[in-house]
């Protein structure tokens, strides 16, 4: 496995194949050790725990930078089992991901109402006292303990399936003979930089459809009050008639969506870093903010989800509403501070990348004053 | 009136009570033109209109300066009459500001409700299409609309009272005639200067006991979740036995207080400056800030008494419960904005008002970057 930089040097007596078998193997490698204990600690565990169990949390990293490989790389493999195997990834990683993300939001929603609601003396929050926190506390707790529960038995049950099975041996298989094409024959820089490049474009245009001008300004409204477009169904699409408005749901997803994606495309970006030994801390830093991102957004769905059960008092209601807001505004926050780490990104790297200048790269990042 | 700079060679030439005469003799008689305009603007408007109209505007600004200036050069007069006289001005200036008051909270929460709730396809808020924002419109609209209905009741009798004629006599006394002491026949500078001194001395330890460091991080969470302390109720004081824990509303009002207190200071310093014609741009842009901020802390108050309202909805009471953040992170706002900006204040101030440099002046502001 190459860990130094891909300098010319180093790349000239390497191929493109060497350096993918090389990532593969190890990461398959390390997929098969962690499978066993993953399901072995799914099986065993009530839960409950925030961070996923050292099993799944290596299963997890393996599965993603497998995946990321096969989608920045693609153009070196065989297409049609490289799209297979990169959905069976995603598959597992949705499944694997499901009952951590449920302890998580748990954790960050009931610690939002513990501090929105707290009456210490020396630092109370905006509900201290109110008759509602404890009921929505308890609701919340309720339904995400239910929706835990729930994606546990899935879990349990598919990770005893046959498309487990069928994905461990595609591993087996990668280990040191993944079904490369001839391109991967060529020197490693020629072949896989311009590739590496790629997802850093692609990333860079995903930047580019953020409103980052909306968000460059502190408590600019931006998860709250000032949503973006959403955009009009296409044509011939099968969705209820249009009436000139649009719903709160519908609103916030269209809103949340292209941020969700440039996380994607950072972390891309991330693994086609590690393959081609490039330092990747801001891209980490990058991917942290967008995760609390998209956390607080989910979170903000549970709680105007929770707001809509039957039969709630008002005062449970009224406090979901704060918490839904007050998520709503963590949202703001992460979009605020990507803007601000924004496009800070790993020196050198528009050189060592080749990327030409016009794709937005060593651009000044945005003025730090609001 | 003097409104050249008060320079050693012009105050030479003039005493303290030559300028505090004709400062007040203008804002008296500013006062005595404008009384009557305004009470027949009272009696004829329905009262609805957010900025009062131009007869109660031109009262509440004289009003308003020659209170600031019987507090800050009160060493100069007479003590008893001008502590009586503040008073008096006092009365009348929360009588006036009743009502536009409640006008102008109306508006801000309607309007926070419907951009909120707007469902405009390009442009969407966070509550787009909830069924309880046009609930929770009504029910603020009904409340905010009686609670005008009868300040303006209680506006136009206290305008037909003896009270009111009374402080109308007084203002009369004071054109031309101020009761000024002894003191007033010194120099403009020896007298003045160090009055006005006092302003903003009392202007920058009230700003020195606001966590400005918790709100120079913009998202900090300081108008919602981290509430400042909650004073200890003094000994003896008669109140209801503590729990070791408080409730929002107390928690929320000893929160703001020391911010509104600042912005009366800084009004205070304000007035001083007009008096000793120094520029007063910047103390402006610090009131407007302080005024959003307390617009919004009371506006904050008006949606959770809303949302106490016997048998609303559980819909209505989790707008409420948005609308109630969403005013809360303007407070977080305008403290972010406040903390920007604080110390800018007008250049030279320091040295012009011989101030010793240990009060606080001449501070650099706190970096921009957060």
């Amino acid at each position: 496995m190459t860990d130094a930089p891909m300098t010319a040097q180093a790349a000239s007596t390497t191929t493109a194949g060497d350096i993918l078998s090389s990532h593969l193997t190890a990461q398959a490698g390390a997929f098969l050790r962690a499978l066993p204990l993953a399901v072995g600690e799914v099986g065993a565990r009530p839960g409950a725990v925030a961070v996923p169990s050292a099993g799944t949390a290596d299963l997890l990293r393996a599965v993603r930078r497998v995946g990321g490989l096969l989608h920045t790389f693609g153009a070196t493999f065989e297409q049609g089992w490289a799209q297979e195997s990169r959905t069976e990834l995603r598959w597992l990683l949705n499944l694997l991901a499901l009952e951590p993300g449920y302890v998580r939001r748990s954790a960050r929603l009931l610690g939002a109402l513990d501090s929105l609601s707290g009456s210490e003396p020396n630092g109370p929050g905006m509900l201290a006292g109110h008759a509602g926190a404890p009921k929505a506390r308890a609701l919340l707790d309720r339904q995400l303990t239910l929706a835990r529960t729930r994606a546990h038995t899935t879990v349990l049950q598919e990770l005893r399936s046959a498309r487990l099975h069928a994905l461990a041996d595609r591993m087996t298989l990668l280990v040191g003979e993944a079904p490369l094409l001839d391109t991967a024959q060529g020197r490693a820089a020629t072949v896989l930089l311009p590739q590496a490049a790629a997802a850093f474009t692609a990333l860079a245009a995903g930047a580019q459809q953020l409103p980052l001008h909306r968000a460059a300004t502190p408590y600019g409204g931006d998860g709250l009050r000032r949503l973006g477009a959403v955009p009009a169904p296409a044509v011939g699409q099968d969705v209820p008639p249009a009436r000139g408005a649009v719903d709160a749901d519908a609103a916030l997803a269209a809103d949340d969506a292209p941020w969700h994606r440039v996380r994607i495309l950072v972390k891309r970006a991330r693994y086609a870093l590690e393959v081609c030994g490039g330092p990747a801390a801001e891209l980490d830093e990058l991917d942290g903010v967008l995760g609390r991102h998209q956390e607080a957004a989910d979170a903000a769905v549970t709680a105007a989800t929770a707001a809509r059960t039957p039969r709630i008092t008002p005062a449970t209601a009224y406090v979901l509403g704060v918490v839904h807001a007050d998520q709503r505004l963590e949202v703001e926050a992460a979009r605020y501070a990507f803007g601000r780490r924004w496009p800070e990104l790993p020196p050198g790297l528009d050189t060592w990348l080749e990327i030409p200048p016009a794709e937005g790269w060593g651009q000044t990042p945005a003025p730090r004053t609001a």
